[in-house]
């Protein structure tokens, strides 16, 4: 039922397009889900992916473009003249042609709009460019399904006829009033059971209609659509007229990227990057953190070194130093990983820190336990008693702190309003470590009566 | 237009619950959409909660229940009787309703199923109860609309008319033919344009249908759902007979679940835990990652041990020892999250180990070459060269080979099928400290002749 990739068949396909089989490529890869042939168009070089998209029929071009992968689609379009940019856009929804569009320089966009036939299509994507792209304005597609509250229900099947023609997904009609502003829904459902000469007025939905305005950003679209489980949510301008409407499609990968984007902060990564992305990019990527984390080494150092001559009385001490960074570390991030997390959710909006605190406080101190008195017990088989109690002891102290600094750092940079996932990873990491060290080696200066 | 929940309103929601004030929660709770009612009883004490959900109306009970956090629904539920759980599942979709019952015990689900009063809700309850919860069909409903491909189309809207009265979103009518095996879809939109003696054979579609087998898991159900931009799948048993849907909102969550559960094993959080669980649970989920942290320390230190003499002659060579193993856990981490990522998106199946490994190792070289320059000028600077000319040589060489085994690891999970999110976080990290600290301190020896 399903189709799946395999290499012989990209071998065949390729095989084919060398052959100029556009018999067998119709019967078997044109004959696929739109899905499906981008996927295989992902596979295969420029040339190659020219033929077969040139093969397929107008509609299923603009299914196809946006399915294909962000990079293939640039490289695919910046190999197109702009009459055939222009041809391509005048398929896609507003939405996406605009996205396409934004990627061109100011020329380019010029030449390519001059260049549509279809007068209409070409003012909607002019007017959604005007849009930030990460609002809800830039979300927004300029195709949906509007009836006016006043209308009867045969009148508005016809009207709704026409415009649904270019409206692929239709969800909900949305009502307006005389002056267009939003009023309400009508779900499709209701529409098809209603009798013919039943005033839409009588039939829709008018209470606890959601809806978005154009400069709402798009992770708070995204947080609405989810909270209020929509499908699909009309966008409304500052006198609430009926402008646009978002798709769930478009929101998933809002909410996919931004649980992405946590993952890479928290992992060190500073920008967006994928792992096709240039060496140069990924590289400048990562160096902010790891030069973070050899700030935090150089600190370290001089924490250490402020302990230089109880380590040459007793060299064994820095065998554990390791040990006290990595354990300090882990706790940090894990920590405010479970932090980060509750906040991007917007839980907890009402509780304080203290409590917070204190929660984390007390894991710290049972997990603290626990592996203080296994190191304690490792080291007593072996005999070293005293360098056992100080990493036993400081193991303690350092799991406690760790955690309290590991939620009190992503905690307090929300307060300021900064992403609290920066907080994660390399810089609790490197504070930890610090800390940590000073704390094992106090400890170990104290007992040892150095 | 939207509801945003106060501190202020909430204190005036206790206040009016204190006073048994119906009526004011009437006209200012109970009007707002069921998932505003939910948040705000999600801020409430049980009682408290109850006063106001049993105000509400049955169907809107129903919507509430499934909007209110886990766990606060969880002990909203244990506080009722099994005939009061048994009326909210009559109002539920059939998937939810199981989700709720596959919590209770089997004598309970027993209970409650025999106090149901609408048998067939309670049959078809009880089928999804055998189905795995991490398959499709665990997360399908009951709830769908169907059509014989041999009706006309005004028979078929009087069919949908009564089907669709279980069924809150109908995005689309299912197609099947005498045998109930699915043979295609058919849009509202062209139910709604056809003339009533269409026969639906003639406009339903019946390419490239996508289905699901109940027995898919739910993570192949979400790449589905999100490759074809499906807001909602049919579900086909073995014999391809239409046995259920499933809608994309219930999808929305497996997808952010992924994410998180990444990202909580990358912070080496072993089980699913959110910021309220049980502090005993939470130091659970934590300690096996510390434990693989504190075996690693055992071993650095062991492998410092090794080099105790070269410590004793020059011990600031230990200074450096969080320098090398904070760089070659970050490097090693940040490689793994791309992999990761890169992985759980699903792409990258054709591509073979070596080009990552080149790719990976030549950022590595680039942002070690960088580190390495800055901290052989820094040490110039503060001259003391030889302990610099140590760390920057061995920098250079421990953030290529931990470039590598942050790259190297999960794929090679992936290709052992294991979860390439274990091997980010603590275990990396640990493995690249070992690793770091031996090439750290052979450089250290050769340089300085010990």
């Amino acid at each position: 039922m399903r189709f799946t990739l395999t290499k012989e068949f990209m071998e065949l396909v390729r095989q084919k397009i060398v052959e100029q089989d556009s018999l067998w490529v119709k019967e078997n890869v044109l004959e696929l889900h739109y899905a499906d042939i981008a996927e295989i168009l992902d596979a295969l070089s420029n040339e190659e992916a020219k033929y077969i998209y040139f093969l397929v029929d107008e509609n299923t071009q603009a299914d196809i473009l946006m399915e294909l992968d962000e990079d293939v689609r640039d490289r695919f379009l910046a190999s197109l003249t702009t009459k055939e940019i222009a041809d391509q856009l005048e398929n896609l929804d507003s939405d996406d042609a605009a996205d396409i569009l934004g990627e061109l320089s100011d020329e380019q966009i010029h030449e390519v709009i001059s260049q549509m036939e279809d007068d209409e299509a070409a003012e909607d994507i002019v007017d959604l460019l005007n849009y930030d792209e990460n609002t809800a304005g830039g979300l927004m597609q300029k195709e949906f399904i509007q009836a006016n509250m006043n209308w009867a229900v045969d009148r508005a099947i016809v009207e709704l006829r026409r415009q649904a023609e270019d409206v692929e997904k239709v969800y909900n009609i949305y009502v307006v009033d005389d002056l267009n502003k939003l009023a309400g829904i009508l779900s499709l459902k209701r529409l098809l059971f209603a009798s013919p000469k039943t005033i839409i007025s009588e039939i829709f939905q008018s209470k606890n209609i959601i809806s978005v305005k154009t400069s709402d950003s798009d992770e708070e679209v995204a947080k609405i659509m989810e909270k209020y489980d929509l499908v699909a949510i009309p966008v409304v301008d500052f006198q609430n007229k009926l402008v646009g409407r978002i798709t769930l499609d478009d929101v998933v990968n809002i909410i996919k990227e931004g649980a992405d984007k946590d993952f890479q902060l928290a992992s060190g990564i500073s920008e967006r990057i994928e792992s096709n992305s240039s060496i140069w990019r990924i590289s400048r990527a990562r160096l902010p953190w790891l030069l973070i984390g050899m700030v935090g080494g150089i600190f370290s150092a001089q924490v250490i070194s402020q302990f230089k001559t109880g380590i040459s009385l007793v060299p064994s001490l820095a065998f554990f130093i390791p040990l006290i960074t990595a354990t300090a570390g882990n706790v940090g991030v894990q920590s405010s990983a479970i932090v980060v997390q509750s906040l991007a959710k917007g839980n907890d909006q009402f509780d304080s820190i203290i409590p917070k605190l204190l929660k984390e406080g007390l894991v710290g101190l049972l997990n603290g336990a626990f592996l203080s008195l296994l190191i304690y017990g490792i080291a007593f088989v072996f005999s070293s008693t005293t360098l056992g109690f100080v990493v036993s002891i400081s193991l303690l102290v350092v799991v406690f702190f760790s955690a309290i600094i590991g939620t009190l750092i992503p905690l307090l940079l929300h307060k300021k309003n900064i992403d609290p996932a920066l907080a994660t990873g390399p810089f609790i990491t490197t504070l930890n470590d610090v800390l940590g060290l000073f704390i094992y080696f106090t400890v170990g200066m104290l007992l040892y009566n150095l």
